[in-house]
């Protein structure tokens, strides 16, 4: 059988290659028509790519061909290891999460009655908002209400 | 000394007291002049009300005097329980952090640089956006960059 | 303040109460016009009734008032304990998803595509099947498919 | 000695090569005339493969001899990682054993006395089920019931 | 509504009214007329009494009425705290599982293919065995083979 | 320095290379004129060989000098993995413990006073019991009582 | 035997008694003549106040006499919880020893040697410090060095 | 692709080469010109250096390219392991967080008012101060501070 | 029933009433004859007390019934949380057995053969040894050696 | 660069290059001229050995390079797995911890006061005790008495 790679170990490859071939990841997605969260989430391993985006993304960062193919994988969207989590980037929303995770609760419910936000049907944006005392971070969750629903 | 309930407590009874009242969340905020967002928070003890704020919210909800000091003091935010985190309306942001945490982390050194978004000057909103095909939850998470600085 | 209790504690209260009264979960269901599924686990604290429904309840299992409020109340879903998770009649289906969770994944993917099954939208059903060789256990998860859309 | 591998590590090979070869695991079932539930749980390491079952898999995928092998050895059906029950889709069946749980121990008892439903004699059934609003993901749990005997 | 007390805090009561009574945990199996393993379990939470059962304990033992009634509740069998296990005395055969598990899981496969031991169709014995060198303990664990089939 | 391998990597040879030498545990256990419970955890890594007993097994099943080396060495007996105790075979052992471990101290308490069953000065022994409703599993943990004493 | 509390208790009602008092825990430790640190520290539970300072601080804060007795009591210094470690405050501090941990360690042994910073001889300050971009935190460990000496 | 390693593992070969060349971290930080808690830092994963400090590092340490390479790549700074926080040089700044961290907190908000030390724009100072009765490890936390500001 | 208390909270009275009675632990061993060692222990719940010896307790430190009662139940050993652990005078055993436990392993093994030192025929020693550089303290674990015998 | 192994991988190659050259742990302290618990722990990774020492210890065991100076390295202590503990040879000594942790806690205080015994300024002996009735495993556990002093 021909060698083969995980996509937790391909979307190292990809750090690295981007890195060394200078590209923004903003760049690699208007390369692929698609918004810069996605393709992002989809190179770092969250989804699957078709072959030919793959492919574009191969000749790109001058990836192996195992690499490709890793990218084109359905993936297994649990592994974000417990120590990725304490990255203070990341961390951060953990905490807003965790701060004001009961909060967003009650004005979900109080807004649509029983239910939830879906991660499935899900957009993320992540942008910056100029500001005289500091720019910031905006990152908006977007995702249809599912009513709990017999 | 005069008895006293922790915050947590104090969380408890007031989601049961607004239910009694039947008075919204966004109502009690109106009332404060403040965000809704902000003032669910500080009723669910993430936030200190002033003094004169717990008073109105204890009109308001018929709260034990009690309650209404337990909303002035200073919080503890961390206390919200892994059970709680598993809670399917809260749990869907985490798994949107452990999904797209690597992602977030990415896009914003690459619009900002080494830093984080604070956690801390850090505003959040929920709403609504109607969308033919079923409406949408739209939380932002808006904070001030914050670059590693020496 | 009326002294109230939480759903955990309400779900504690129906247990005995039922005992006492000796009421099945299914002629609960039955009075309440819903399915056993359903109402048994909003008197264990899964979901919310409706006043009407919560005062029926009272009548058939001899509650005190706290109770049926609590049962209004809106629920979180998360907080069943680790402990609860080992009873060995709950724990054969946490092993049924250790053991099969893949093979649920990738038939899911290979039949719908990138998607998951909703545990919103979402019934339950419990039944017995009669079998020679020993009658049988049948629970089905039937949920809505949702596909990964951005 | 000859060289070999997990069956963990056989299981990667196998979801690549099918991969690569284009066909389904349904097929791959067709093949082997048993369920296409039964076929996936013992290619992903959940169940051993006959000696001809396994040359059969073999030849199909065009797999090493250490594969086809370690389909054969005795599995430790444990080692799904904390990491794969985080991904969205097999969480929700772990979501909905969490919240559900409880509500399915009362209706087992209720209906067949104190016992549990058998993992071991025990059949999974995954199928669609079409629906206007949206097609449904269908999970039958079909297994013996065993009841305490001393 | 009448109050009541959890098999857990029962279980406590027990211990200590069996104390005070002076009574044998194989004089209560006698005067029930069952095994002294199963009647011990039944007292410290593991099964449900009969009504008849419960009554002739509560007269034995000097028991309130609610303890008596909470013998008779469906037990939740897996609230046995970490804690509990780390007490030496029941330590050691958590030890044994985990030095002797894979041993004891290679004879089963070996005299009975793939399968498991049935720990609900199951007994337990605890015995003494006189040694010149020393009593032994003597603990079986005998439950029925349940093979994989599907 | 010679190239050696864990003893836990080793059980992992042992396990593959007794598959293709078709000899069953129980006749390594009679080569090496042992309990068939004994040579099996030596194997699997709980215990140290003589180098004599290493060398026979060698022989017997074709395995290289260091797997033969490793047999000999000091066990660490402790790293059962996690993931192992939930494969269901093993599991159920830990279950009865849970379920039954606090019944095991009580009897073994009333028997014999306050002190612990060995887990050292112990041994094991798994057995088929024929039953017309189908054959039994019997594990029998017999280890010498030992009291506390000062 | 007359009613006593635990020391963690105590410093719930420390808190409060403060806040009703409206003295400063810099005042507090003005009127026992110690370092503001140590004497949070102590009424908080980390450090055991003598008979003299608890009837001191019973006065100020106007205290049960079971809480000054409390204040007395050798503390066990462990029982921060999980969930006091994850307050935003305090979690900063975790997060820099996460981060700069290994750095720390091995500027300290280039400077002392093989050793560590003793933190039972160990004082604690926490300081402003003013800046024109915003003012500072300033907190400082400061711990006999102690080297590894057999 | 060229092989490329990670940040953590070129921290391994970094504390290994700096031993074989035998130069302090103190003069690394030199001849970088840069603090020498933050070249340390930099260099064990925590910051990333510039291409002409990681050449300036490789030339002195006699590193490979890949390790220079991984030592400007953005950090994930999280991955401090479990194992790494029991180093008893490390742990006692976790044992001092966990006995004075409720101190600071309360001394924090007492001084500023609700918020927090940056972790962020943060220095950090590892410095020796002489004392007769043994020389003291004097270890500065120093950040912004970060009041709650919506 | 008549009231009762656990042996953990017992214990939480004992450590209250030594301190207002002004008693020691050496002198409540000396009134029962046995070592201070063992007396603690049993006071603080790890071994049961004879009723002679409870009511001679009761007496001298003016206990409750219920505590007297609770001092001859049986012991559970393990209840001693993890936040205990914590606790740097206990916590300072745990780093060594940590540090230290494969060497303690390996001279056991180097001095006795395959087995371990008994913790159940076992006593322990707390003493001052009297040193110029500064007193020490001097625990000795006194166990029989068991080897591991089939 | 020159290849290297870890301390821990260190310790794996010294505990089979011992068996192979059927050299004593007191055999090489003594030819180091040190304590047996001191060398032994320094070759399995909690202390550095001098770059002498570390070349006695090659020549002895006939190691390679990289093992002896992974010797001379300064040590991580912390990285004894969980694994690593449940040994049954260094559990006894965690069980005795947890069981007696508290009675040494209050001999440590009533002997010396407020403080520790250090772990780092300790020293370790592991000798046999012959005794009639069985010989004994005797570890001393030997450190300064550290007061908490501010």
């Amino acid at each position: 059988m021909e060698p083969f790679i995980s996509k937790r170990d391909a979307a190292e490859h990809i750090r690295i290659a981007r890195h060394r071939a200078g590209i923004s990841w903003a760049q690699i997605a208007e390369q692929l028509g698609v918004a810069k969260e996605w393709s992002t989430a989809a190179l770092l391993g969250s989804h699957a790519l078709s072959a030919q985006q793959a492919n574009l993304v191969k000749e790109l960062l001058d990836l192996d061909d195992a690499v490709a193919e890793a990218l084109q994988m359905q993936p297994y969207r649990g592994p974000l290891s417990e120590d990725v989590l304490t990255d203070p980037t990341i961390y951060r929303f953990q905490e807003a999460v965790m701060v004001y995770g009961p909060t967003i609760k009650e004005l979900i419910h109080e807004e649509f009655g029983d239910g939830i936000m879906s991660a499935i049907n899900f957009q993320l944006n992540v942008a910056r908002r100029t500001d005289p005392e500091g720019d910031r971070v905006v990152v908006t969750f977007d995702g249809k209400f599912l009513d709990y629903k017999w």
